[in-house]
């Protein structure tokens, strides 16, 4: 036997909360500001109305909680859930799929008198986006003992206010200082839905993207310094130009990246976003050219053989090309985390047994769940978005691409373990 | 027998005319400010002091004059100059070094007593470095015919007021209502002595120049346009990112550029000053790339080829690369400028007479010699400047290299010919 969410239902709550924007740049509904608070006062009475105990924790994470069947021993709990808040002009399905397929799932549960042998919470994690304070995953950390407590400390002028996290936190309702307190031992796994934001679901006509792991991410900055000089006067054999060795740089970090993405050895990306170029004037060679790279990889060693290559070509292009390296290095290094293997065979066994085409993959993104893999295991199921766009008006995900991720979650939880 | 300059003579004139600077950005004399018209007035009353007769033309050119023997019949005149005005923060070299040594050349005429076969003028021209209302050369141009009347028009704020060009002509002591009768068609030959503003002279121990040609310079617009999007959930494969097909345009330029300067036809250089990027964020596949190109060629024929190349290069790059190409247009072009071959001859020929070696080399930079060639023989001297360097507070000449330059120009003229 299997259940079924109700569709509509969850359909009709997507939009409703994604209506709760700030009207001018649609969709919007950043951390801490008043129209973050409506959409999570809204939350909350849905949480209620589905029957949930309602609270929130120190950290200001919304949670609803289900008890499980009175007679299961198993105290430890399943959690589900994801984040409300939303990047500047952001999209309706980035976080709120997760809440809201959690919170539909506990309604099918209840309506199908079905007992659960454990309890189960649904939670809205504080801040996922980056916000005004700088960092993100503010609610996930904290549940995870990974909040650094300087990021408490951090200042930001919020709704006019010149005030620390943890006075907007408290403002969330939370309780800033029993965050210390707060990190969970007693979740038996959790689970996340979250649209793909990628093409990869559509493109390849799957329902269901299994997760097999967050990619680890590494930022870096490469700073290239060479001379400035006249354009017309400078010959091309002997002149110092920092942007013409930063292309060659590009270059090769866009082939290797491109190599690496197809060795078989899993997710692979290498971005070059950021170019600064001084003094960028077209009469001038130019002087400085500053790199900033964003590199994921499913794997700690691609991560590692990619890290080495570069060293190794900006040696290289910086002697044939004259100029000198003055900086390279890391600016940020998030882990990778690994999705439970148990976890991500069920899901894909509840998926054929639903009928949905399933498929694993790595996460390029990062996501609230990548910090509770430190606590509990974890597993994702990732849902196709159109054209892989997300961060954007043009975020779109179909009604029953969201019902066949919630279904997958809800029959895997449901089927006894 | 020959004749030299005052080296000591000419050495103090150019520090004493450096000297006349901004104080808290040298060395700073950009045309129509202040410190411009306190150069001037400076330069004039050398120019008298010698025994010029100085005057004014139209569009504001200073101008000394020595009448040439009385029983010369040929009336058509030598003309020898350069500018007075720098760019902000620029030189002490750039510009006043041949209107010094044009001063010079005519001092040591008069005290040494030798006859000219014609008069002989002097010139600072003016506005030679880009100003305030747009454009350059301003002088040259009006001189040769060749300043587009709407350029009069081009407004600006100039020491407080709003002004036209015009206006600004008018204060400096032109007569803007005149320039369009002013296309001098009595100028045997111009000469222009300048340093050479690149590292050739000096690296291969060169104590002249004999300029061949003024590189045409084409400036050029790229607009490569991708698409935004996630850097971690987009495949490698089949992302659109501008900047990195950007990259592999710029490898091509500097490769195509280096291999055309070494075919042996000449100068060319290719220079990707500026680089502009959107959205310019780390985690953001960048949409938009834009780059602005500067190309010089000593012959029109590399020109055609390399940009013919170009065209040819973005098609492929902008296909294998899935971006487009919004924009591939040319944002000013100006042609080369011939270095008349008699007189490039005899300044060879008065070289080898001094025992100063001497090479023949193109102007990768343009200068108001460029103008004068449309109508007048013309010919330009450089110097050996100290690494290159121009347009800024190192810029630097010896004061021994400065006196061969001119004792050339110098010895040229009066060789009967």
């Amino acid at each position: 036997m299997t259940l079924q969410v109700n569709q509509e239902r969850l359909w009709r709550d997507v939009m409703a909360l994604g209506d709760i924007t700030e009207r001018d740049k649609p969709y919007t509904r950043q951390a801490f500001t008043p129209m973050f608070h409506a959409g999570r006062a809204w939350l909350a009475e849905q949480f209620e109305q589905a029957g949930l105990a309602v609270r929130l924790d120190a950290v200001g994470n919304l949670i609803g909680r289900l008890e499980g069947d009175a007679m299961a021993r198993d105290k430890t709990i399943w959690m589900l859930g994801s984040h409300s808040d939303t990047v500047l002009g952001g999209g309706r399905f980035d976080g709120i799929a997760g809440v809201l397929a959690a919170l539909e799932i506990t309604r099918t549960i209840q309506e199908q008198n079905v007992s659960l042998c454990r309890p189960l919470e649904i939670v809205d994690f504080l801040a996922e986006e980056p916000n005004l304070f700088g960092g993100s995953c503010v609610g996930s950390r904290a549940m995870a003992g990974a909040l650094p407590p300087e990021m408490l400390n951090g200042r930001a002028v919020c709704n006019g206010q010149d005030i620390t996290l943890a006075e907007a936190i408290r403002q969330c309702g939370g309780r800033p200082e029993a965050i210390p307190a707060m990190p969970r031992r007693d979740i038996h796994a959790f689970f996340e839905l979250h649209i793909e934001q990628g093409p990869v679901l559509e493109a390849s006509h799957h329902d269901i993207g299994v997760v097999t792991a967050i990619v680890c991410i590494r930022r870096m900055e490469i700073h290239l310094k060479g001379e400035t000089d006249h354009v017309g006067t400078m010959p091309m054999s002997i002149r110092r130009d920092a942007a013409a060795a930063a292309a060659d740089v590009m270059v090769w970090i866009r082939r290797q990246a491109e190599g690496l993405s197809q060795e078989g050895h899993g997710h692979f990306t290498a971005t070059v976003g950021v170019v600064e170029i001084q003094p960028n004037a077209v009469n001038v060679v130019p002087e400085h050219a500053r790199l900033r790279l964003d590199i994921r990889s499913e794997t700690p060693e691609m991560m590692d053989r990619f890290t080495e290559g570069l060293k190794q070509a900006l040696t290289d292009i910086t002697a044939r090309l004259r100029v000198s390296l003055e900086t390279f290095h890391i600016l940020s290094d998030a882990p990778a985390a690994q999705c439970d293997k148990a976890l991500q065979a069920q899901l894909s066994q509840t998926a054929r047994t639903l009928g949905y085409s399933a498929m694993p993959m790595a996460s390029g993104a990062g996501h609230d769940a990548a910090f509770l893999s430190r606590i509990a295991r974890m597993a994702m199921v990732f849902i196709p978005c159109r054209q892989g766009k997300s961060h954007g008006e043009s975020e779109w995900s179909a009604p029953d691409a969201l019902a066949k991720g919630a279904n997958v979650i809800l029959n895997t939880l449901i089927i006894p373990k």
